[in-house]
């Protein structure tokens, strides 16, 4: 660890942040700057908490020896790591995913015909939702178990895998029956009890990033997952909250090659969500492959406009099958297929 | 619910749209504006999904009638409300309360010691946690029931009701033993889960607004608890995120007038995890107390720069010493005790 | 207009609101709704400012008849508008176009030796930077008029266009006499009378989004150059101010899409500002282009760690070299030349 | 300054690292902790741009010897200064100074009676717009020089100072001619001409935050003027743009003790344009008095209702007449006259 002081920082002030250095059990090593002095910091760095540190009198900055995630750190495998949803693998070379399917299961009759149009189309992961986080209390919260069993009867009729969001710890037995991944929700992202369960299951885990969540936030929810032993983790760009309100929340393409750099976990683009309005979702689907992204996830519903839940963001059928031989061409354009 | 055109809507358009309306079994009236059409929907508007109309070509806005939340709304009461902690009144006319304690419960005699430093300085609530939020699954995660036990002792020492964060349903009974007071915090928001289980609870709860959440939000939020039968909810601003790095949120006063205005629940403001740093906390304090703020919540611990969580934030008993009767001089001045 | 009351305002309300009308000679015409009411407004708009009505006691909203901009909307034309740099074309059908160059001119041969990468990498515009805008007034602020002449003379070897920044309304005679097109940067995208005056100037104008607007001030900005008589206005989006760290600012590629579905004017990309890390510049530019962007704008340098202005996002001629078949693979994959 | 190395910089990285800043005739110092190396460097500063080390291969950060900026520091002076407005005091130990006026001088007989009424509730300064920055070209723009005759009309009445805005450094002598104190606009916060100009003008200049600028950036253009040569800057927020839309900015009033705390300029708070609604006016007034404002920035119009430009915001006089008082209170409260 490397502890910076202020440039006017008093000899006073440095021989305390030494003396707290010692009380600690480590070593300090001083070096006297032009015009600041540094002290480095020697010995099992656990035994320091940063930020008292940091708050003492005339420390501008403590730099850690080490990036603040392990697991997740592209340097700790040194290549991109492929997770495999029941035979799709995501991540790596592997082709670009795509994963679609209603916003909510609504009905075993809308699940099953969408799931149809979804193989048809050529997507290769089934979604929808069966516990809907809501903002409001007093909006449609899902069909819940009756809408997991849906969702595995439509995987059994089209042999798609299929992936559904997890909201309380307390489900997890219950969807562990009928899910192949679960999906952890914006909303939940700094859900730690609901982190720390997932990390024991054997399901790979789609994590998304929570809309005002920083990218190294982001990855440290995933160090939670992956800390628990699950190693199956795959981050989910979804938007940012920013002041801009001509979208929903603004996507932010950019976290697709500064994860892929920073990790070796698989990273995916919900770019509905982000851009909230169905007409642009066809673009940012585009823009999503051609910034690397490893598997794009779409919402299709067979009447948009009658949707239980975020219809104005969903695709219909005939927008897909005209979308999907572009994103195709654009996958193969950067040298990837689809 | 009334339904605005886009200004070149066309005759098309409004018939699918008056279509729809009926189609739910809903009646339409049409008026036709110098450039614009609206259409008013009388009926029973459960009935309508606002999305799917929101979503028709030719739509600009759906104006639903009333606002999303009931239970909260201040003109559902026509008045502020008090929520009682054990005694303590919080909101309306009470007396301004200061809310003080250690960021996290780390030792017994630690708790012992800070809790009666609070009791000393006239706070009337204690807080501490027992389970703690981390970014980090390798940062300090709290004592747990160890911890309950030592805030529990020191309610029976200094007669202080305490407060606690609950991070878990599942820890529900076990902070029902312990605990005056619920803490949601910031990260658990949007936890619907978890606002549902404390929603039956017998305890009030302070509710956190997250660090991105409007302030329609965080009301939604309270909404669940609300209609989960507990009326007992304190709304508290801690701070949202934003562009500016000098900070580590900004705290957001305007947030206080705004909170009383649109709902009858008392508004607490929580300074130290918005401004991040202790030198500026003791005026975004009085700030807090001169917008309106019905209570204070401020960390204090004995040995600031030791402190196992936020020690740069933390006060020392010496400052808080120096600040309640400047906070209480500014209740004053605005026509309150404190 | 349309003035849409509160669901709760009163008879006396509604009455003062159509007095208010009225008192502008205008007519108003009431519609009661199951739980509104509203009023509609007709006669000559311009009497009424927007701003009383809606502040008026018992108003929720006031819709204007039509968008606040009306050059730029893409309704005014149907079709999107081409701008030609001097034999140049951007916009429409075109060909994607590269813009490149380095940030700022910093001497005769470096601009030279750059212009002639430029040229070679088959970018089809040459930027550079001659008045620089500097956060700190001790940072390099460019050689002014001497960068000008050498941007001329690079302009007049290779027959790249050259496209420049103003940042002064006083400057514009000596920029007209170099450059073939004037850039607005973002921090004067809000500067009204710089907009007023390149409105009156003969030169295209390629306005970049100021760091923390939004899509309609973009617009309302060009319409300000737009209202001034000069139709040949580009809009740039460069990245906007967010909470993330990782990078500079937040590139909004959602913006390309509303931008081309709100207004006929032509949209770049100037992936580089937004990412600020040279290392992720690639697939944001590909990014740009598979959102249909109609140029990209990007910093070249010869020695980019060697630059005088933001050379940690300036590419090497060899990145470029590898960059531009890709940026043509995914313009064709989606239909277009580059 | 200190270059601070990535944990895994290779040795040859170092190396040319240590080479780059010989290149320049300076001086290396090398230091290896446990798991990092930290160069020091010698010698003038100013010949090292700090961009080119900072994008070197293997730098993780590099720390300037000193803060960006140097005539507004507060240790500078080491004590906060106090600038006059024509015999009114602002700043240090002064009262708590009341500045108000309409948003935009209409007319001769709006702007006598109002700052009759300004003058009346005991405000010191009188403000209004001549020059008004719109964002559409559609709207007021001003009365131009007839406004500042107004003005000054009402000065002469009065006695009181008059404070309005400049937009263009080419009205700088007509401005000077009229006003006592400059404005510069939030939008102009980064019109680097602009803010040149300005420097060499003998008038104070009242210097606004831009709606989207750190606190560092507003000092930073603060430091423009100061370094023209005009010491008489005062810093006024008001309000940044963030994601929430209860309120039309969001007023960071943690910046007044923050700007207190990093330069020895006055601070003012304008909290009408960041709450942007009426109503909660008077609360974010009393809130920056118990901040530490300066000064207090407000709108007062005859008939709100009917103002040309932000009547929204505001103040009536019978409300202002109320809240002085109560200003008066607070500052007490905090030991400051108003």
């Amino acid at each position: 660890m490397i502890i910076i002081a202020q440039p006017d920082a008093t000899e006073e002030q440095i021989e305390k942040i030494v003396a707290k250095v010692e009380e600690f059990g480590l070593e300090a090593q001083i070096t006297r700057g032009e015009s600041r002095v540094i002290v480095g910091v020697s010995g099992p760095e656990k035994l320091l908490h940063e930020n008292p540190l940091a708050s003492l009198a005339g420390v501008e900055a403590v730099l850690p020896a080490a990036a603040p995630y392990n697991l997740a750190a592209f340097a700790r495998r040194g290549a991109a790591s492929t997770v495999d949803i029941c035979g799709v693998s995501i991540g790596g070379n592997a082709a670009v995913a795509l994963i679609c399917g209603p916003c909510s299961v609504e009905s075993r009759e809308q699940m099953l015909s969408t799931a149809r149009l979804v193989k048809d189309c050529g997507a290769r992961i089934l979604r929808g939702g069966a516990f809907k986080p809501r903002t409001s209390p007093y909006s449609f919260q899902g069909l819940r178990e009756d809408g997991l069993r849906f969702l595995a009867e439509a995987r059994n009729e089209t042999g798609l895998p299929v992936i559904t969001e997890i909201m309380d710890a307390r489900d997890l037995p219950v969807l562990e029956r009928y899910a192949d991944c679960l999906q952890i929700g914006a909303r939940n992202m700094h859900n730690f009890s609901l982190l720390k369960e997932v990390g024991r299951s054997h399901l790979p885990v789609l994590l998304k990033r929570g809309f005002s969540a920083t990218i190294n936030e982001l990855i440290l929810s995933a160090e939670y997952i992956l800390s628990g032993g699950n190693m199956n983790v795959l981050l989910c760009e979804r938007g940012i909250r920013t002041f801009e309100t001509s979208t929903r929340f603004t996507l932010d393409l950019s976290a697709v090659p500064i994860l892929k750099a920073k990790t070796h976990l698989p990273v995916i683009v919900d770019p509905a969500h982000g851009v909230g309005v169905r007409e642009f979702v066809p673009q940012m689907s585009l823009a999503a492959v051609a910034a690397g992204a490893d598997a794009v996830m779409l919402e299709l519903h067979e009447f948009p406009s009658l949707a239980m839940c975020d219809g104005e963001q969903a695709l219909s059928a005939a927008t897909l099958a005209k979308l999907v031989p572009r994103l195709r061409a654009v996958a193969n354009a950067i040298g990837r297929d689809l």
